[in-house]
């Protein structure tokens, strides 16, 4: 029976982990604290002490890691991801990154002799739980085939896009118009608000036309009543717009509204809202 | 039976009176370009030759015109729309209006003997076309129920807000918001085809996540292979922008990303753009 | 000898009217609240009950008020402006108003006969105690001729425009630069304090290079000790700003940089700072 | 006789050391493109092969390079700096990079045995030339005191902020106001220019007034008649704001002016201008 490995239990990695163990699989875990652990060892996953033993073990590791830098550690480390890699393991960096990062894991990973498959998502913490994820994934295609089947457990659809980097930057173009979305639909709450309209009356407009959407549809309700409950903590919001600017820069992209949302996240990290959802970034229009 | 009026024959004018016409209804219809007037009288229109006349033979008269100054010119002109009213007789102004100017109608047809209703409509030519309007009313609570038919056959989805104001606030908050999230979208798809990414894959994975929406969903393909033929003309978005932006002013309401989108617009007016569909933004961000 | 009036006392008009009489001349004054009149009576000035009794005493008027309602109320008023004008009289309206007012009034004094300069100033308080004014005249040469060693007394240097609103677009023009100069300088400033670099320092460097304004330094001192006394209230640069917005968005030119200052300053104007300086936009960036 | 070094000879780099030789110092210099050390020579300067040569050769070793990458290049070399360092050597690094970098300089330098100071200038093509140039200087402080004099040649007045790192960001705090200034005073002469206002009247009222400086009465006359001859090109103006935007993102500062006007250097970036002035960035507002 082939052997998976799972990397990174936080918010998003954990119920992706344990939708993978209650299909059925075989899944080796591990997390930098390593009591998050326990819940998924309770429903059936084997338990390792270093990410290198996990990597070890498994045929395919799939990772959901917080950033660049705990990508770049975990692969690193001595108990790490590379120690553990050896001809024809595949190695799933679901994360989400900027491409450099992304493209320096699949070349020391390949070089190890392993494969390697970007495969950063779409969606917060109930898709996540729900198994419904957007799957952007790029690199070696034949460890796409072979992870497609965990990937329809974690995610309700799949992309393959290509070359390493891909993935990453789709994920970024992703954020980025959702991070305009969001900044675009706080300022229309608050000039409501201020202007003596019900938000619910504006959340039902909004629900019946052309702009209707499922996160208009899921946190409006949610920031009305003021519960900010992290799903997707607005620093990591922030982060993908940094990315994003900075691919923007790269790439010689004129981007003036994402840098106005950029900005807009900043401000609300510097007034203490980081660890909130990133819907939170709502308070800094109507404080 | 009763007796309906229209006002203002263009992109939305035109299709909406059809429908009412389509519907069984006596309508008399008036357009400053006169020929505007043909298709529906060849539909069973009665054709008038000044908006006075439409407003005296009518029962309730609809109105869609293009801006603030079209709006106060039919009202005030000397063959215009008070000069027809009388006790009792409806108006239901349309048009996408400052509240100030929505506010002064209504005195006016009030003080005439009139009642007034506001109802700016969300949603461009297509649904104008099905009947598929999202109608945001406001003012005369009784006109509103009297006109609540006919708004059914232009509109799928009606609102009443309460007093002249919010049916064009809510109008501009809509439209403002339309306005961010287009900007947001554009930047997002021109990074993706500096960065190597498809269009076509951009629009799947928006499609298949939290963002998807129709406006998305129907300007996109649109935008990939350039086709900007107005449903929404670009100057009128901007018109909108303009608006919102004044009343956060008036608010005193932060509005940065509304800003940032409202100088992208601008700055196609610029370019020329001002007559193409409002999505002729994107070409801005790609030249 | 001649006679002047002098309309408006407020921080800029009180020591304005007060170097013309200290200059020797005749001077009749009225302000809305008549007790701010008492100081420049007692310098000499003859009192008046209305503005039409001023214009009706003097050869020129010079007027200094806040804002474009003000500006046209005391036109319009019963005991107003055009109440007082005859043939031959010069209203000379020194106030910062939009281009469309100043058309108005011109067009409104010059119908009663009178003649019209508008010379709208940049400057704020110190100057005007100082008599070192800006003045941006335009208008009716040959009144500018006349008051010429007038606005010398409450100017340093005077400019000749053309045609009646030219002198309201410099002014704003002014103004806009100068709300985006103070953004960029706070949030200079604003960076330099999270990074632990002193306050003095960077105002020694800025003052040693080839930003080196007078602005930066009078204004920096004042703010690194939040000494936000007003002198150019913030309310009015924001009134500038937004009007320096409508006059960019009429003539269709893009200013991103000066949308983000003016949101920048309704944001310092919710937070409660429209009486203080307009450097006082300081606060928004540090708090 | 003390002996000195001077790596990199652009457009700033040459001037700077012209003036040490013509004041009378010995120097060897060094640049990537080996031609442009033929001037100097010519002036007396001693050519050296490499930069490990120019090191070793020298007491004190001043360094003007492009960007980071230069910086780290020059050093890292197995024909460069390190290798030619040794105990008590002065290594005195001029350019404008940001602080991670400068801090990297400094470590490597000193665990050879160096003494490092940062240096980066304020002031572009004319003040390198002139010897006009704002020199600020942090790190090493006895290093500073020897380094003194030759500083007081390429510049008119220094600065010893404490530790490394401190003139980089004293420096980026310094370019972003100017960014941003520029980027206003842009929109102000576009704003005019469509207004019907002369560039000439524009430019002397704004030199008689608060925002005087020498940065808009130097640029100011060159950007009406269309010279965009680089002094300072637009491309490091841009990377500078970049820099400043990752500090700004890194303390956690909002900086929406700032963005705002990198982004529009961004644009010009992209329209094809990096290599001409910064000003240049005056073609964006009138396009």
């Amino acid at each position: 029976m082939a052997q998976y490995g799972f990397l990174g239990l936080g918010i998003m990695g954990a119920p992706m982990a344990a939708n993978l163990i209650r299909a059925g699989h075989e899944v080796t875990v591990w997390n930098r604290t390593a009591g998050k652990c326990d819940p998924l060892v309770a429903m059936g996953a084997n338990r390792a002490a270093t990410a290198r033993e996990v990597v070890a073990a498994s045929d395919i590791t799939f990772a959901m890691l917080a950033d660049p830098a705990a990508v770049e550690a975990i692969v690193l480390d001595p108990n790490g991801v590379l120690e553990g890699i050896s001809a024809g393991k595949g190695y799933v960096d679901m994360s989400t990154v900027d491409e450099t990062t992304s493209r320096w894991v699949s070349e020391v990973v390949t070089e190890a002799g392993g494969r390697f498959l970007e495969a950063p998502v779409s969606g917060t913490k109930m898709p996540a739980e729900d198994g419904t994820l957007i799957i952007l994934a790029a690199g070696d295609e034949g460890l796409y085939g072979e992870a497609a089947p965990l990937l329809d457990i974690m995610g309700k659809k799949r992309f393959f896009l290509g070359e390493v980097g891909n993935g990453a930057r789709m994920k970024l173009i992703v954020n980025m118009i959702m991070g305009g979305m969001m900044t675009s639909f706080c300022e229309g709450l608050a000039l409501g608000a201020k202007g003596g309209l019900e938000s619910a009356d504006i959340l039902d407009v909004l629900a019946a036309g052309a702009l209707a959407n499922p996160m208009f549809a899921g946190k409006g309700p949610l920031m009305a009543k003021g519960d900010f409950t992290p799903a997707f903590p607005l620093k990591h919001m922030q982060k993908d717009l940094r990315l994003a600017m900075a691919l923007g820069d790269n790439l010689v992209q004129y981007l003036p509204s994402a840098a106005a949302a950029n900005e807009a996240f900043i401000r609300a990290r510097a007034a203490g809202l980081a660890d909130e959802d990133f819907c939170a970034v709502y308070k800094i229009f109507t404080d």
